[in-house]
């Protein structure tokens, strides 16, 4: 299980290798929000979202000669590039096991990243199957996105950086809002402020009709989504809480927030007009949640996770012509 | 005349007020540019651009009785809300003088951070004239944008923190490139640099037909620009270099760069899909002169100034629609 003490030591191997995230925030939000509103860009991590830090973390903890093997990933997503550069900055191969159907930029970022890129089809083939196929061929050894307890460490790893900026600008009480999937980040910032901010609370935002956390926060079990398409926050879709994330998430976390799609683009144009910074829809869930559910917040200060940037043009573009 | 010591008073009064930016870096813009392009993201400062390092500046050194009165300044632009700004966290009023046609978002955004916004008519007044009465019935300091020399040391502290975030980089020679339009930013960071980190050498970057700073340069002596609209990157078009600014940029810069406005937008598409940020136009051009001037550069680092992020979003559309 992730410790405090192992996310301080994750924090160690990060050094250097992760950015530190800026916190950012803009009057004109705080003045939609009713509070003080402040944004951990995370964004601006290496490949786009904090997905980098639980890959470094993950690729980094492995006994050496396995590591010199090689990981492996599914992924079509951010995950994906987080292992790609973390695997590419060790030196070491990576495969990563796309949908052919996943974006052709997504494949092309990945590659450009150093991984061999495997394709299946998603109708036809079994990528569990190729994946352990591959494994036991060549040694690799499989990064999990969220739930693996050195992934969930080096995810926690943001929620260190946000107890000490928090600290910096006399924060002493809030909620941080976590854009959560599987729940890695989530979990991950809840055990740091546990234990590095008390007063901070970790509180997972997801998309309406995909809020299996919050469903599975107030059950007291784990909830599946009746779906996982038709989200635009796609980055943020899984079908439940991990099994090692969930009672992490359930003994630390506050109730769960759900946004509409629509609200994740209009936090989306107000992130690029006040912000200066690009989010992707589910990258925008957390912020939109700061900005749009003031009742369901208490205290002077929200702290927002801005998850990640990488959107295309198209979806950007429909976020302004909307709400630019 | 600014000096280093000038710039270090202006950074201890600027410590816990401006934004500390980050150097940020991706592997796609170094793959284009032929070398490492490290990218310091001012346009996360507060207001947009780092016009509200030099707005502070100047604004904190006036004597207290002076500045309880208030200040002015005359900009339809970056300057307006730097300034607006600084006065309001001084609490102290703010007159700014600006065009009656200038657009909607920026007087709306001027006045949101409390400053007294008075608009006059481009063909029929004279706003010197307007400010001059302002000034002599309500005793308001003006705050000039660029030939300052306190305004000038607020804008070196970005170059103070470009010589230490260079310097934990391990990067001792490279030359900085700097959107440039009257040149105080372009001046004040050369100043920091001289002192700081004297492998690092300043270069103005401009759009093409409004490139009074190459010129002069080129020439050792001031060049006016021929017209002064008709650029997508309005932000740094002034008629010719500053009387204080240009002294310091011929004696520490190198020559001048030039980018055409499709190089701009390019660069801005880049930065939205590479590094997560906003760029407009005008705070692109030094970026845009990092991928596209390889040529002109030497070494093996460039470090380019993302100035600002105050693009409306027709413009940012456009430049995604055609480069995205």
């Amino acid at each position: 299980m992730t410790s405090i003490a192992m996310i301080e030591a994750a924090a160690l191997r990060l050094a250097g290798r992760a950015r530190r995230t800026p916190l950012l925030s803009s009057p004109f939000l705080d003045a939609i929000a009713g509070r003080r509103v402040w944004v951990k860009a995370e964004c601006l991590q290496h490949t786009g979202s904090f997905k980098f830090r639980g890959a470094w973390s993950a690729v980094s903890a492995l006994p050496a000669k396995a590591r010199a093997r090689g990981v492996i990933a599914f992924s079509s997503g951010n995950h994906a590039q987080g292992v790609a550069l973390a695997a590419q900055m060790h030196a070491i191969p990576a495969v990563i096991i796309m949908p052919a159907d996943a974006p052709a930029l997504k494949i092309d970022n990945t590659r450009a990243l150093g991984a061999e890129v495997i394709l299946y089809d998603r109708a036809h083939e079994d990528r569990d199957a190729i994946g352990a196929h591959l494994s036991e061929d060549r040694g690799l050894t499989l990064i999990r996105p969220y739930d693996d307890p050195q992934v969930i460490a080096g995810q926690g790893t943001m929620g260190l950086e946000i107890a000490e900026q928090a600290a910096a600008e006399g924060i002493t009480h809030a909620d941080v809002l976590v854009c959560c999937g599987g729940g890695g980040l989530t979990s991950g910032t809840a055990l740091a402020l546990e234990a590095r901010a008390p007063g901070l609370r970790a509180r997972s935002a997801e998309p309406a009709g995909f809020d299996d956390a919050a469903r599975s926060l107030a059950a007291g079990a784990i909830r599946r989504n009746a779906s996982l398409s038709g989200s635009i926050c796609d980055a943020i879709v899984t079908p439940e809480p991990g099994q090692i994330t969930f009672p992490i998430l359930h003994r630390l976390c506050g109730p769960g927030l759900v946004v509409t799609d629509d609200e994740a683009l209009q936090a989306m144009a107000l992130a690029f007009l006040r912000l200066k910074l690009v989010l992707e829809p589910g990258g925008a869930v957390a912020l939109a949640a700061a900005l749009f559910r003031r009742d369901e917040i208490a205290g002077n200060d929200v702290i927002a996770v801005a998850s990640g940037g990488n959107v295309g043009a198209a979806v950007f573009v429909q976020a302004l012509a909307r709400f630019g």
